[in-house]
């Protein structure tokens, strides 16, 4: 199957004016979304918040059907959120509810900081327990090690999907089939990997899954989502509520919603909200698996190419791989290559030590420039970009 | 002194389109304010989404200063989220860590759902005890009543400024001198209030305060902020927190932000702060004690009006009223007024018993219609909106 590039590149107007490697950043945002996220504005503008809401809410409602169709879930089953951390809070929190002193959470060495902040706060609020299954020697979680860590103990397992550092993809349904054997939690922070990966929720086996509207989907920043699981929803019950959350009944009674909407706040930035659905809705148009395809053949070239530089280390871990590359070039601090780029209209982004602290002080990493292709970059950019790296 | 009302009509494009009397579900935007958030946005497309944050860091810092003007307060006590009830849940759940079986929350009649739930939710989560201060015979809190309640069990007031429900303006700042003698928390829901009362946060002695953008301020849908007292944010922890709000140290230690930023996530809606930033620098170029005269002279002459059409009753309670009018009329729904009125583009909304079920009660309430003035609106609109209602 051939990728229309041309298309994907006319329909991008950033394409026109920078080389733009930073997708685990934040994505170019296609024309069709920019123009949902403004027209809804526009319209909110000229007649009202509230009025324009119900006007369009037909687009809204889109917006969980399209993401639930990205994940082979059921529309009740998606909350729509402010962003990947939030979503993935609002799982966390919920399941910590079930945990007691002694109860194990495992995770992974390429585990994000948010989360592992999350963990270490719940260690002192909870008493509950952090394991880190060991990688294997190409970086992914150990498959077998993390089997060999479930005990009585074990109350849940929490992963990131794709590290912020690099190009590896966490075996997640490999994970599913053990949280589902012994009967845990399993939470999937999916913020790196949806809309470059493709995922089914059911053939993953988790019980929540959070994402992000701005990285691989190219929807509006400020927005995101949270699957939950239907059979899991009634006993997670959030920490925050509101009147949106829950319904308050009698003086004394609440009653909270009984969909993932319960995940979700009154107040919403609709138009980002539209503005996700057109995304998701546009993903789907192109096909994730096309999608996946192409993003990793363009990003494995690019690794082949940056590894060709002389003082280029590509520092990338994991045998599946996805579109996100990281480097470092001998001589040039990851921060300075990041501002010489920029000066010539290329953009990536810096990982820094502490957002994967465990796996980079085990592979003593400081700072790795980040380069993350989409679709709809092509080859030219990636020897134009290899071209500038170069010369540095 | 007057008030432009020209121009405040002319840069706000809503007017040409409709009678905008729900500005308490949200402001129409003005011209600025539009104009912010789609640039930006429109940036994000051209040149990245980190790429245009990175450009426009001026702007969003703005929007940090410009709140602290607004509530005389400092930068670093302003976080920036998603909306109202993220503010208050972030500082209301921070609040409650501090909290043991037994103590006591004081709150008000005229409470909103949202808050009430959590405090629901609190006895059960954590045995705290809920008090709910009686109201004066004006329907406001009765200060030497909320006086009397204090013991040492009390450990935090939390009240809506301006419940939902109608025109009452509660006395934060006796209930303030009330916190401090008592050394409790003191939590001001001021969602309804910023934007048309002025206020003053060393006036007022809160803790913590909660504002959403979208009414008002007129502000983007998807913004609000939550101001946290400088000498109460070390204590303060945050329930969520991410890398942003945290950074990780060492494998078993992480550093929570001094400042407000702990209350925020890393990702934002950028172009929505942005936005706020104007939306507030746009208030304070008019005024807020000028905007607050305008809008309580224009509400007290609806109040007048619609309390003269016969079978209409003005359900507003409290000595000391805002720009918010709920009323009811004889022979038709609330939905029903709502409905014939946006058929003749005017815009009200219904504000139903469950969003402040204790006062609404108390009153023999169920639904009620309400309309929000705000300084663009003008006489013509309220004949015109009088007449509207009384041919229903």
């Amino acid at each position: 199957m051939t990728f229309d590039i041309a298309r994907a590149r006319a329909e991008t107007p950033g394409t026109r004016n920078v080389l733009h490697f930073n997708n685990a950043g934040a994505g170019l945002m296609p024309k069709p979304v920019l123009d949902a996220v403004t027209d809804h504005l526009k319209l909110e503008s000229e007649i009202g918040g509230y009025e324009a809401a119900t006007l369009n809410g037909a687009l809204r409602e889109r917006a969980y059907q399209a993401v639930a169709m990205l994940l082979n879930a059921k529309p009740e089953e998606i909350a729509l959120v402010e962003n990947a951390s939030v979503a993935w809070l609002m799982a966390f929190h919920a399941m910590l509810r079930h945990l007691r002193p002694g109860d194990k959470i495992i995770t992974v060495e390429a585990e994000y900081a948010s989360n592992y902040i999350s963990y270490l706060q719940a260690a002192e609020t909870h008493g509950v327990e952090i394991v880190v299954a060991p990688s294997d020697a190409s970086g992914a979680v150990d498959i077998a090690a993390l089997e060999n860590l479930i005990d009585g103990k074990v109350k849940m397992i929490a992963v990131t999907h794709v590290p912020t550092n690099g190009g590896l993809v966490n075996p997640a349904e490999e994970i599913g089939r053990i949280a589902r054997a012994a009967g845990v939690y399993y939470l999937l922070d999916a913020c790196q990997s949806c809309g470059q990966v493709p995922l089914d929720v059911e053939k993953i086996g988790c019980d929540a899954l959070s994402v992000t509207g701005r990285k691989y989907l190219r929807g509006p920043r400020g927005t995101g989502f949270l699957y939950v699981r239907k059979d899991r929803i009634a006993e997670l019950e959030p920490t925050f509520l509101d009147l949106h959350a829950a319904q308050w009944i009698t003086p004394d009674t609440y009653k909270i919603d009984p969909t993932a909407k319960r995940y979700e706040n009154w107040e919403f930035y609709i138009a980002g909200v539209i503005g996700l659905g057109v995304a998701v809705d546009y993903a789907l148009g192109w096909g994730m698996e096309a999608i996946h395809q192409r993003v990793v053949g363009l990003a494995g070239n690019l690794r082949a190419s940056l590894g060709a530089i002389p003082g280029v280390t590509v520092t990338d871990i994991g045998m599946q791989k996805c579109g996100i590359t990281t480097f470092t070039k001998a001589g040039i601090s990851p921060s300075g290559i990041k501002s010489a780029l920029a000066s010539k209209k290329i953009n990536v982004s810096v990982s820094g030590r502490s957002s994967t602290l465990l796996d980079m002080d085990k592979r003593g990493l400081a700072d790795v420039v980040r380069a993350s292709v989409h679709y709809y970059n092509d080859e030219a950019e990636i020897r134009r970009f290899c071209e500038a790296v170069e010369v540095l």
